[in-house]
Order: C-alpha cells, then sequence, then structure tokens
C-alpha cells in the first residue's frame, strides 16, 4: 500500500476547508483531492482539480463513495460528532477541525465510533505540525532542557472576530485556549491536573454580551508537578502574536514569532522591524500541509497521528475546566 | 537649599548597604558619605571615603548626630520598622530596603511615625529607577498603548540562594514576587484588587523544608479589570531573567533583557548570543544610583519619591494576598 | 487573452529546472506545464503533471511547438544564447538563467534576437522577487531613507561547491557576484560606473587552481555618487548569508537573513538562535514562485520583467568589470 | 609598587580630558587626579577633586612635579608629540589621545623619546578597551573561529561634526577610519599590507570644501591575505553605528551595536525598537574606564598596554596609505 495514491475528501468548504483542499490539489506528493461537499452550490465552485471524481451538496453522497480512503470534516462544529460516527461506520479515517463538538457527551460517542470501526482519527491541531513548535517538542522530548518546571503561552489574535462568530464559537476557552492546552500537553507529553482562570471583557462588548471574556490569564500544574500560565487576547493590533516559553531544570526553550519580512528602517524615531504575520493562515501555511501529510502517512502506515483523537478531547476537556474555574472563582482538578 | 550638600548615612554595609555607600562616594553629585554602621566592625573597615566623619557598630550614633540629613536602613528586615520609627523621631529622612517589615502592623506602625514627623521615606524599588522601566511606564502614561488590558511580569534569579536565605526572607511573594507586585502598580498606575496563585517546589528542596515554593504564577485583576499575570522562578540558568509587557488597546510594550555583551558567534550549531546579565546588581547597578539621586532630589525639594512608603505598605498587602491564595487555592480579594 | 492558461516548456531538468518544473506545476495559478526537455532520459522520468503533452529529449521539438507560449532555459550557461536567439525566431516568451553567457557578444546577438522578434525576456535574478528585497526596494523608491549614500551587500554560500563546478562557473564574480550586482543596480535603481576589487583563495585551494578566489570585496560607485561595497565567501558554515543596507540621507533600510526556525535555547553557554536557512532553494523558495508568476503576467500583458534582458546584461558587464580590477589592482570605469 | 596610589594628570580639559578626569577622580580605584592643566582657566573651574594638588594653565608645571607618575594628554593634535617628548624626559608615564600625530616624522621622534626614557606610552585607541570588541578578539585569539578570512567594520557617526573640527581632523582616514584600522589589526592579531580606497561627499559640503570625504569605502588585505572592509559613513540618523564583523574558516564573530534600551513597542505600523546609543561618549563610557585602569596597572607592573605606541603609529601608517590610495585611485603598499 506504501506507493497507493490516497483519494482525500473535504466536507465543509468554508476558509479552512478551502485550505486543505487546495493543499491536498498543489502541496502534497501522493494525495487526491477525489471529493468535495458543501451545502452551498457556490462554495464548490470555487473548488479546481484534476482529479476531482465527486463534487456533492449532500455529504452522504461522499462516505458512500467506495474510492475515498479518508475524509476531512470541516464543517461546523455542532455537526462533526455525526458526521465523524458516520464516516467511521462506513470506515473512512478522519481528520476533523477541533473542537470535535461542544459536550463531552458526544465528544465519547464519537470517538467510541472512531475505535469499533478502527479507522483513524486526526484532530486538526494545526500548531502541533509547526516546525517551530514541533523541533521544540522534540528538543524538551530529548532532554535539552531538563525536567519541564514552567511553561507560559501567549496566544493573541490579532483583532476580534464578528458578533456571529462570537455568539457560537463556545467561549474563549474552548475556542482560543483549546489551542494552547493542547500546545501544553504536546511540550509536556504529559496531562494537565488542576486549572484556575481569570479573565475579563475590556476589548470588545460583544464578547460580555454573549457571557464570554476576551483577556484571560490561565494557571495550570502538570501532573509532575510544572506550572503552567496561558495567556490570551482577542486582539494584539500588530499581528498574530503566538509565542510558547518552557524552563527546565538546565535551561529554557522559546518559540518566538515570525515577521512578515526580515526587513528594518533605522531611523531617527527607532529601529522598526516588520510586523509580526498577519493571522493564523498566513503563520501555520507550512503547518496545514504538514497535518495532512501525516493524516496520509498514518493512512498509509496504519500508524496513530500526532494529534490524536485523545488529543481533541483532552484539550476540550481542559477548556471545560477552565470555564468552570472562571465561574467558581477558584482552581478546578481536571 | 537647592544647592545644599545632603550628608548621608548608610545602616547595616552588607551586599546592598555596600553598593548605595559605594554609589553615594563615587557616582552621585551633591551627596556626601558622612557615615556607616554596622553591627559587625568587620564590615565597617570595607568602606572608605573622605568624607567619612563617624563610622560606628552603634546606629544610635548615627541617629543623633545633627549633620547627617538622611539614612539608607540596609539591615535586616526585622530591625526596619523600629529603626524608621526612631530615624523618624530625630528628623531623618528615610530610604528603607524593601520590605518594610513582615507584619503589616509594623509597617503601619513605621508609617505613621513617618507621617507624624513629616520626614520623606522612599523604599528600595530599585527596578522603578531602571531606565528601560522606566521609560515603558512614561510611554504607558502617556497613552502610547491606548488603556493598558493585560501585563506579564517574568523574573527569575539564575540560581536559588542559601537554606539560610530562604529559611528568613518570607515566602516566595514576599521576597521575589512583591518586586513584580510594585512594577505591576508602577506600569499600570492602579490597585490591584483580586489575585489567585500557583506554586510549587520543584528546583530545590530547601524551599519545600521551609514551607516555600520555586516556581510560581500569580494572575490579578487591577481596578479597570485589566488581567495580569506574574511568573517567578528561583532557577533560571541563563542569567537573571527580568522582563515585562503591557498590551494595551492600541498595542504591546516589552521590556527585555540585556546581555552581558553584544558579541555573537555563528557557526554550525547555530547563534549564539552572550547570556543575560548574571544578576541584579549588574541588571540594576544604574537603577541604584538612580534611587539615591532621586532620594537626595526629595530631601531638597521636599517631594514625594517614585517608590514611596505606601508602595512599599501596598506592594507588601499584595504579598500577603497570594500568599492566602495559594493556601485557600482560590481567587483573594486584596 | 485575460484568462488564457499560459503554457510553459522547461529546458534543462537540473536542479533549478526541477524547481521551477514543479512550481509551474503546483503553485502558480494559470499556468500549464506543457512540455519539457533535457538531454538526459533519465532527467525527464522525475516529472510527473497532468498537463504535460511533450517530453522529449531534443529541445527544438518544444521551440516547434505550436501550443507553447514560453520556455524557461534552465540548461548549462553555454548554450542559453542560442536557446534563445532559436526561441526568439519561433516567437516563443523566454525566462533565462543567468548569466545569458560568458560573453558580452554573445548576450548582445541574444538579446537583439529577441528584440527583433518582439519576444519577452525575463533574466532569473530571483532575489528581485524576494518578498524581503522587494519591500526594500519599494521603501527605497519611494524615498523612506531619503539618497542613498551607502549600500553594503553581503552574501555567502554556507560551503564551496565541487571542483567540476568551480572549473566552469566563470569566476566568483560572474558566478555568485553578480547576483549582488544586480541587487546593487536594483535597490539603488541607477547604473554603476567604478569598480575596485580586492580578493584572495584561502578556503578552497580548488579555486586557486583554476585561477579564482574565494573571498573577495568589491567596492564601486553610482552614477550618483553612492559608494556600494559587495562583500562574499564561498563558506559561511551558518548557512546561506544573504544581506543588504542601504544608508540613505535620513536614515537606513536594512534586509536581514530568515532563520530555518524561531526556536531559541536559553541556557549557560548563551541565547542559542536557530541558523540560517542552509542554502538560496530554501531561502528563495518564494522569490522562484514569484518570478514565474511575473513571466506569465507580463505574457498575457505585454509587459516587462522586473529583471530584464538589460539587466542580465548590465550584471555581467559589472563582473567582468570587477575580474579586471582584480587583474589590474586598480580603480576600472564601467 | 602593587599597592602605591598612581598619581595622575590631565593636560587638556576639552571634552575627552573632562571623561578622564572623571574617571579617574571617581571610578578607578588606586588612581588619584593630582593635577590638572589647560590653556583655559575657564576649564580648569569645572574640575573637583580631594585628590587635587595643582591646577596650572603651565603643563610644564605638572611635568615638573615630581609626585606625578603618569600623564594623561587630551591636548589638540598638534600638540600631542612635543608633550610626549617633554614627558619622557621627565620620566612621566604616558597616555595619549589618538593620534599621535599627523605627520610620520613627528611620531617617530615622540616614540624614539619614549623609548630612550623607558616611560610607558598607551594610546586612546578606546574600543579596544570595550567589553564587546575585547570578548570579540579573545574568542578570535583563541581559535573559536578558525583562521579569519574577512574582516568588516561599518562606523558611522550620528551627524557630521561642524566645519572648524572638519579643517582640522585630518581627514576622514586619519580621523575617523584610523579607529576601524586599529580595531582590524586588534581583532586579526596581524599587519595590514595593502589598501584600495573608495569615498565620496554626499552628506554634508563642507568635508568636500576642505578637501575630505563623507562616506568611504576602504578595503584591505593583511599578511595572512584576510580580506578586510572598512565602511564609514558622516552621519547615520539613527545613532552611532559600530559594527565589526570576523568570518573565519569555522564560523563568525559578530559586534552588534547597543541600543539606549530593551524598549519595544509593538503596533499596527511595526515592531520599534529603541535607537542605537547615541554617540562615542555613551557607547564607550566603559571603555574609557578600562583604559586608563589599564594604564594604571602597566604603570604599576612595568607592562605594555593593550593600545602601544607602536599601535598609535601603524594606524596612522594606515590612514595615509588609505589617502593615497583614494588619490592614485588604486591599491596602495603599506
Amino acid at each position: 500500500m506504501e506507493n497507493k495514491i490516497i483519494n482525500l475528501a473535504v466536507i465543509g468548504l468554508g476558509r479552512i476547508g478551502k485550505i486543505h483542499a487546495n493543499n491536498i490539489n498543489n502541496n502534497i506528493p501522493g494525495v487526491n483531492l477525489f471529493a468535495v461537499a458543501d451545502i452551498y452550490e457556490d462554495a464548490l465552485k470555487d473548488i479546481e482539480a484534476d482529479s476531482l471524481e465527486l463534487v456533492t451538496t449532500d455529504y452522504h453522497e461522499v462516505l458512500k463513495s467506495p474510492d475515498i480512503d479518508g475524509v476531512l470534516i470541516c464543517t461546523s462544529t455542532e455537526t462533526h460528532a455525526e458526521i465523524i460516527i458516520e464516516a467511521s461506520e462506513k470506515g473512512k479515517h478522519i481528520f476533523c477541525e477541533k473542537p470535535i463538538a461542544l459536550q463531552m457527551e458526544k465528544i465519547d460517542k464519537a470517538l467510541s465510533a472512531v475505535e469499533e470501526n478502527n479507522v483513524i482519527i486526526e484532530i486538526g491541531f494545526n500548531r502541533r505540525y509547526d516546525p517551530n513548535f514541533n523541533k521544540a517538542q522534540k528538543l524538551i522530548e530529548k532532554g535539552e532542557i531538563g525536567k519541564p518546571v514552567q511553561i507560559v503561552i501567549i496566544s493573541r489574535d490579532p483583532a476580534p472576530p464578528d458578533e456571529q462568530y462570537i455568539a457560537g464559537c463556545g467561549g474563549m476557552y474552548l475556542d482560543m485556549t483549546i489551542h494552547d492546552f493542547d500546545m501544553a500537553r504536546f511540550l509536556l507529553g504529559e496531562e494537565i491536573v488542576e486549572i484556575m482562570a481569570t479573565g475579563n471583557c475590556l476589548i470588545d462588548n460583544n464578547f460580555a454580551k454573549h457571557g464570554d471574556i476576551d483577556v484571560s490569564t490561565v494557571s495550570f500544574t502538570s501532573e509532575s508537578g510544572c506550572v503552567g500560565t496561558i495567556i490570551n487576547s482577542r486582539k494584539s493590533s500588530y499581528g498574530y502574536d503566538n509565542r510558547a516559553e518552557v524552563l527546565g531544570a538546565e535551561g529554557s526553550i522559546e518559540v518566538e514569532n515570525r515577521k512578515d519580512t526580515e526587513v528594518k528602517i533605522k531611523k531617527e524615531n527607532g529601529i522598526v522591524n516588520d510586523k509580526l504575520m498577519h493571522f493564523f493562515t498566513e503563520r501555520y501555511a507550512q503547518a496545514y500541509i504538514e497535518e495532512i501529510k501525516d493524516f496520509a502517512k498514518c493512512i498509509r502506515e496504519k500508524t496513530t497521528p500526532l494529534a490524536s483523537g485523545h488529543d481533541g478531547k483532552m484539550a476540550f476537556k481542559l477548556g471545560q475546566a477552565a470555564k468552570k474555574s472562571l465561574e467558581v472563582q477558584g482552581k478546578v482538578k481536571v
């Protein structure tokens, strides 16, 4: 099976679905964009690929096709679980954007179906596939800084999303911090056991309107006692700010931001570097390619993806715990 | 009084007392090192200054001298309050190393004496006088980044102190974090109202032995709702790590570390910059000069120092609240 | 013609030819990889593209095909001129790797053919298309730093090439510095009029063996008197080092290198950043895409490429002048 | 003699003389400011020191005083040689600002007197004593980057001096580049044997008026064949720009500039770092202290200073050679 072309289908052609469709078509050797599905006919028009055999507004058609090896679920969150279940039953391998669902019960059902049907599931925690964070993880794992004692993750979006997005995203901890929880688990290689959350709405009143916050600090401890901090903001002004630092017994590893260019202007008012890359689509362009490469590799070699279904579940659990900690204003055991 | 030479005395000639004595003698125009006092005769031998009129093992001698305008209290913490009271009563202006005391009652008594006797008190929050943090504060105050919504302060010592120091320092929050609380109040220009602390002992068992921690995250909110984070560690390996970042509605201001030199080695294994400056004595050499300049200026002009007695009290209060939050494992109102 | 798909052919499938073939196939909208040609049958096997209609060991076949709009000449230097002439006569637009030829006479003949047949020629000065250098040029052009008075360009290869390459490359000034001469003309927007070259062979004896040097400084003045410096080395050890700085009457613009990742290790021995990107294929990956996009756009809109035939000729002229300056050990007028 | 206080005198109390007088008085243990001399009585008024025994408008008085161990010659250049000779004859050790003289004959006479009278002479090449350049030199010497094959030195003043200074300074190569020639000799640890200079007047017409240039590139080769480049400008706009880079067979060492502070503003228009330190007085504050410490140490231990009389002569010789190269528009042997 090593050299077989893997036929993939993308279900849901929003911003992220289109990124995946384009990468499958152009940037990843050994895969075909075999089918696309979206409930809006208009979305389907944008996709062009010589290998496309099936273009449909009904994703069930995709799941029925015997030629498809794996599906990418890029639809809205509330539909993820049921598509996962159906895809599993049809024996399709699954790549699913995070979060799996907004209820733990649904997540558990979906992952049970995956397990029973013995298909692969990869969750879209793209940052694990970023060459920067990936290298940091490997260095920590091989002991470069000794045992981790502190981790600090900073994630700030350049500007708040629109109100519709705010209303449906599940709140900061399930929409934004969930990525950082996953990063903490990834870099530390162990589970988080206690969480304390502090937050506020200071940037955009729409968050408060929907019971949400826009600035936050979450502190936590891991199994081995490592003390962690996740700092989030819905606005940064200077680009997409996404950093991490792990302090170990023998030193520290830092992942810094990338700038648009390495052009520098030196004048009387100071030394001006370029802004940070604008947003996640620019910052993680390579990571989006790498995660689908891993998906294809896992299908081919029957191995577990770097971002597994279990990782999707655990990050959700931590997001929920942070939400609860904010409510009870104190420490929450996970 | 503008051109009068200010006669100063240093009481307590440990590491920090010697730094002050040397700076008064050499680096600050318009001041004289008139007297030094230390209970150990040996400590007195190291101090040389043409202006020295009084060298004594009994600090009461110093306070009695009519020629002395101000005293620097650099003795061990438990003696600060009583020396402040006595100096106030003798009409001496006071520079006191932090913390004022380890009991709020003693702090209040000391500050009452200061007020009743109408003398000036400056607290040794040296970082306020560092050109880097000082510039950041001015930029924030004049609105460079808009209203602050997040503040992140990282302070890590290069290596843990010895056990004797650990036993008597009052714990991480009153010994180390107290500086960061003061920095938060300084940069934000407002009070902190709620605190949550998380910490652990992972680096040096001596901390646990004395009921203390060596890694910590403190999150807090200020009066206006700004969400803050203070991250501390008793060991960094790569030098003294002392940074701050304030995110405002329109951008961010960051204060980064200084390195020993700007020498860079570029080889096959990477691009190696010099380490961070070793410890606070190197990093804040200029700040130690500036704070005594401010003390002399305040004596001359009868104004309030940048780091006042009130600042000393408030930082202590926050340190205590953090301690309590760690105990109760939840949010504490200040 | 705006929406017509442009059919392109790549002649010569060495390292650089393969990069172009792959980019045309995958990364550039609106173009087809219609044909490839290489004298070695083996080289042809590596190329796969659904749009490929012609795969041949005889490039004349390519030039005869009526469906091809433009050809990319990626063969060895000594064949460039004759293929340019033949392609021009067949009405094919031309992208040609640098240098056009190693004799001025041949360059002139080739460019005459291009002009007579009214086809477009773009020269592979990829750095003009790099987002970093491109942005710097635009900033200078719009007056960000005032009139340029100094330019400094540093280019160092990570390691020397093999002897065969050394023997046939035309020497440092025509192989390596030619790119920097083009960059100087590009950033300054004017001609270079005087040149002085100093160099030596210190890194690899193969250079001396073939009458070549491996470290060099070329200084020059432009029409307006701007003083320039190009610093080259055939070995850097720490990755591909390619920087530029233009000092103007009101400030300076610097283009710095990119590193492999933004991962930083901070330990007792210093703060270690990642190495520079390994070589030009990594550093200019985006530029190789952009230059072919420009080629397609110029074919479509009948405009002149950012790197024109004239630019190819001028850079060669400057390389020759540098060579002569090294011989005569003095200043040479261009 | 190890613990003897060294009595020093400063002759000439211009900007640099005052820096030395102040450092001797305040920042250097084991030395006394015993005497000061200046032809202007007003200049003498600014100097205060408890140790001052002699304040005079006639420097001969200073040289006659039997209590003085060493003199610092900070007068205008044309008087250096004769004061050196007289001081030597009186057995005084000598620190002399650069250049020793503007005629080689005078330099030779001065250094002969020094040798005959067996006194120490140190030249004010302050950069050798800067912790940054000093560390770089030591790393190169101990083989950190292998054999040096390229050196690049960039020195730019923030703004041009006034016309009076321009008229008397000896031209760019003897006033500015002379420091860089010394740095090249210092970092490489060997002599420069060939020089080529290119320059122009583009910034301030006063330079052209006095037959001088304001932008320049000097390329050179050392005894072992290392190819060097010195890039100078009389204006930088963004602070005092003073860098160096040495490429060796196994890597590169870079000395970068220091900024005023490590404060960074991140906003929509980019990431703004602080300016470079304003000028040499700020940038080399520590170096001015270190060079006098070395002077005192050499007097005490009868050793040769890091910046010797021979170094002063050689740098002058190279400055002259650069001047000649600019005239003859070609390579000049030193």
